[in-house]
């Protein structure tokens, strides 16, 4: 039996997401379906990228169905990748979102533009990929269909790259960026809680953008209103303020340079 | 294996939901449940139905599950129908909720009141007809039941009528009304494409209400605060603003009148 | 096929009962998954453990998840609970949310501490015993693992209890007392129908903390703004203001006494 897990910025107080559902039961009878997240925020292919990178390591390997699609009805493809590891698939367009998942599975050994698939459902619509294009496609992968006959094949160089910064460590320094914020004002970074292991221990003061922070384990460690550093439960470096909203606070926009240091005494 | 679809407007805040499924599950351990949606605005019959009709076509035939019941514990009948087409059953109110997607579905063949249902759970309670009515009922026609042992037959020419508007041609003008609203503010017409189509071009300026739209295939062809009438995703034509609201601009209650006519050079 | 409830407080705006899904249908492909509801208040757990309590007999017996933690990552326990009847099993944290439920199926036989299972995720968060703990118990118990190797076994009468206050019958009066109030106001009581039944008949005026209330089978008896008593869905006795909130006009704090007799003429 096939899985297929789904992730979007669809919602749920409309049908997009039943009916998704509906099309991969008819074309995937016995494909257990599973609801990764639909509360991406609307648009926000980098969010919805990491949100998936960081959660398919958890899910059976099998067919991983993404859409966050702000150029649906436009110019960019519809894809299908195969990877490197365990037999993962991805579903979805092509603008970044599905990139870094599949790197986290080694890599795309194979790619096929599904526009023109002959699985989609004719006609298809402007706005609705996720039913036409994209659900039938994933549910006939899931029920064992061959993966070339999904579409047409190109090279997966070719891939749309999802501009993502990257932390290093210099001179006793953490050199971090600010990658999206959750919405309670969490902000996470690029970097690693092992990365910053090498310059602190928890429970330690940090420098963070000019600000003195605590590398701690749980919010309940630090004061209200007090700045932490602490991994998150998707295990990524994050700064937060207990009760309050680091993203507000800070005001750090998107890709944003972080120093973290560890404090002087 | 059957399948079970399952709209409501029990939204997904409390326990509603979780418990109609709960119920299924003890009675049809086997049936796959596909949940369409949940959020339909509060005991709004009409949007139901025409979200039930649209989103049922894409479904698996099986037993649909329908409840939008603002009479519930009233007068109203409980029911479930069987369709001429497909092997399609429907659950739910005798409201008007299901007859738009039976008639979809070659209309009803077969009609039982199900409020005594040998089926039912004891004690009925006054307000929660999903856990104690419908869902046993759903769940053992999924498993195989017979449709007849649901409860009394009566005549399908009794069934409640969901009063709809209908678009007409009429010397060049496409006289249509206005359904619902969505969230946005789009409003649903009664018309198709196909119908416009006879009188304008995907591209051309159309005379709506006494104003001028563009008929478009996307949002992205109009400026912002511009009007457009579009095919939505349910395939039916929509007006629209672009970043704004139709609904609340034009000021059109349920069933209102909409002339379009393709708009002089 | 094992069957899997689970209840939280994460919502449905991010990603987390996704990932506890993913992790179950990795240790339990076969399991069937029912979501009872996540939209608990968040680290509310009574008003979690009387929602388990209620909804739990309608569903299938197997493995029962829930998880409204406040003290994940604290001292608190992590458990499993066998309890006496219909091989229902309890997994969650030791902070009286499974309590109320494992008592109504006849309570606790067999109880494991869980935090160090050899079934468990490596490595274990600190925030996210969803996703690291319970998860993977919860998986493994419904594919069928002996419930003794889940973890180390305690002695249930050691298990956290939920404080909940109990209504009595005294002279003609029925001393109740508020427990929760939903979100649009309504107070749960501790109290039965069965229990103001033998002192008032539907259709009675009450006296309800000093107002005076109608006994009634909905609120469509009652006119807008007036108090009524009545048997909610989940059959409790209930308290509630007809499109008003009980709650902040009674002010009735957790656990307030009310005095229910039946109104003199």
């Amino acid at each position: 039996m096939g899985v297929i897990t789904f992730l979007s910025d669809y919602g749920l107080a409309d049908e997009f997401v039943g009916v998704v559902h509906a099309v991969i039961a008819r074309h995937a009878p016995d494909a257990r379906v599973i609801d990764l997240a639909h509360g991406v925020p609307r648009h926000d292919v980098r969010s919805g990228a990491l949100l998936l990178r960081d959660a398919l390591p958890f899910a059976p390997p099998g067919v991983h169905l993404a859409v966050v699609d702000p150029d649906v009805g436009g110019r960019r493809r519809a894809v299908a990748l195969r990877c490197e590891a365990e037999d993962r698939m991805l579903v979805g367009p092509d603008n970044g979102l599905l990139t870094p998942a599949a790197e986290h599975f080694g890599g795309v050994v194979e790619a096929v533009e599904i526009s023109h698939s002959p699985w989609r459902l004719e006609p298809v619509s402007a706005t609705f990929h996720g039913r036409d294009l994209f659900a039938p496609v994933a549910a006939r992968l899931a029920a064992g269909a061959p993966f070339g006959e999904a579409g047409d094949p190109f090279d997966p160089a070719e891939l749309a790259v999802l501009e993502l910064p990257s932390a290093r460590l210099e001179d006793g320094v953490l050199i971090a960026h600010a990658l999206t914020a959750d919405r309670f004002g969490n902000v996470l970074l690029d970097a690693s809680a092992e990365q910053l292991g090498t310059l602190a221990h928890l429970g330690d003061m940090v420098d963070v953008a000019g600000r003195r922070a605590r590398y701690a384990r749980s919010f309940a460690e630090v004061g209200e209103g007090e700045l932490l550093v602490y991994e998150d439960a998707r295990r990524n470096l994050a700064v937060a303020i207990n009760r309050g909203s680091a993203a507000d606070e800070l005001e750090l926009p998107a890709d944003a340079e972080l120093r973290l240091r560890r404090a002087q005494a």
